[in-house]
């Protein structure tokens, strides 16, 4: 079973507060294990832990973490390190080597990155060579390197739970015992 | 050739600005002809504008359109309409289908929609039944119904092209005659 983290770089709290919101729910969504936010913002933590208690599974969120002692923390266990960004390889010509890699980080920035991530990086990918959307980058990258269809995935333990439905909205609530 | 554009409700002025832009942003990168927003927002118009003349392309994007009037003309003309939400079939579902369309309107919306487009829609998406981002879902189902790989498509007309690098950033400025 394929391991992913995300790591988000460059968040400025109130700013980036919605974008990084959507990267986190969009990384769960998709079979992230966690994320990872290398700045200090309690309110991104409480909004995403919120939908986990809510709506199921067991994404993380760990607040301020240094981001050069997670990559390093990362590499020494045999992970590696995928970088996306409007720059690098185009995300089609490394598709084949990222769905191969069992322990993979990806790192997504706001609108400055430190510049040395793209030295850390195994990897500094493009996903088309345009006017990014971090979340959008995010979403391909990993719907395309899915082992298994994502949009299937369950999330266990979840309070509510959507039944699809060609019309309208039907959301069952699981009482927990 | 597959014509897809996108509608934007329910946007909010100042709350929901960089969403949007980043919804913009993504649909013009995967090939969509333009964005008709359903909200008067200037600011929007101005910076997708500023991306579309330096990065290439004619994406259009309509300021304040009512988004009743745009479903009956886009109907008429033979085009279909797919909106997407937490609700609704299944991305997985409906692949197929919206694959073979012609001529596509896609829309989202912000927190709030309008109750009536789960009736005007001609498919109710859910990109995975779980808690949503926007920008996420018009990325995969884009990228997902494409004809051609969209991440190769090119922009004519840029003053800026990115050269795709291993490391670091390298940007041609194209010099208009």
């Amino acid at each position: 079973m394929k391991r992913i983290v995300l790591l988000r770089l460059g968040h400025r709290p109130e700013r980036d507060k919605r974008i990084t919101t959507h990267v986190g729910l969009t990384a769960r969504m998709l079979g992230a294990e966690g994320m990872l936010l290398a700045s200090d913002d309690q309110g991104i933590v409480h909004s995403l832990e919120d939908v986990v208690s809510r709506w199921g599974g067991d994404f993380y969120i760990k607040n301020n973490v240094n981001f050069k002692q997670e990559i390093r923390a990362w590499k020494e266990e045999g992970g590696k390190v995928c970088h996306l960004s409007m720059y690098g390889v185009n995300l089609p010509d490394v598709t084949g080597e990222l769905k191969k890699c069992e322990k993979l980080m990806i790192v997504v920035g706001a609108e400055k990155v430190p510049p040395e991530i793209y030295q850390l990086a195994d990897w500094n990918v493009a996903v088309g060579s345009q006017p990014h959307s971090e979340v959008a980058a995010v979403a391909i990258t990993m719907d395309r390197i899915a082992e298994v269809e994502p949009l299937e995935k369950e999330f266990p333990g979840a309070e509510l739970t959507i039944v699809p439905a060609e019309r309208g909205k039907q959301v069952i609530e699981n009482i927990r015992k």
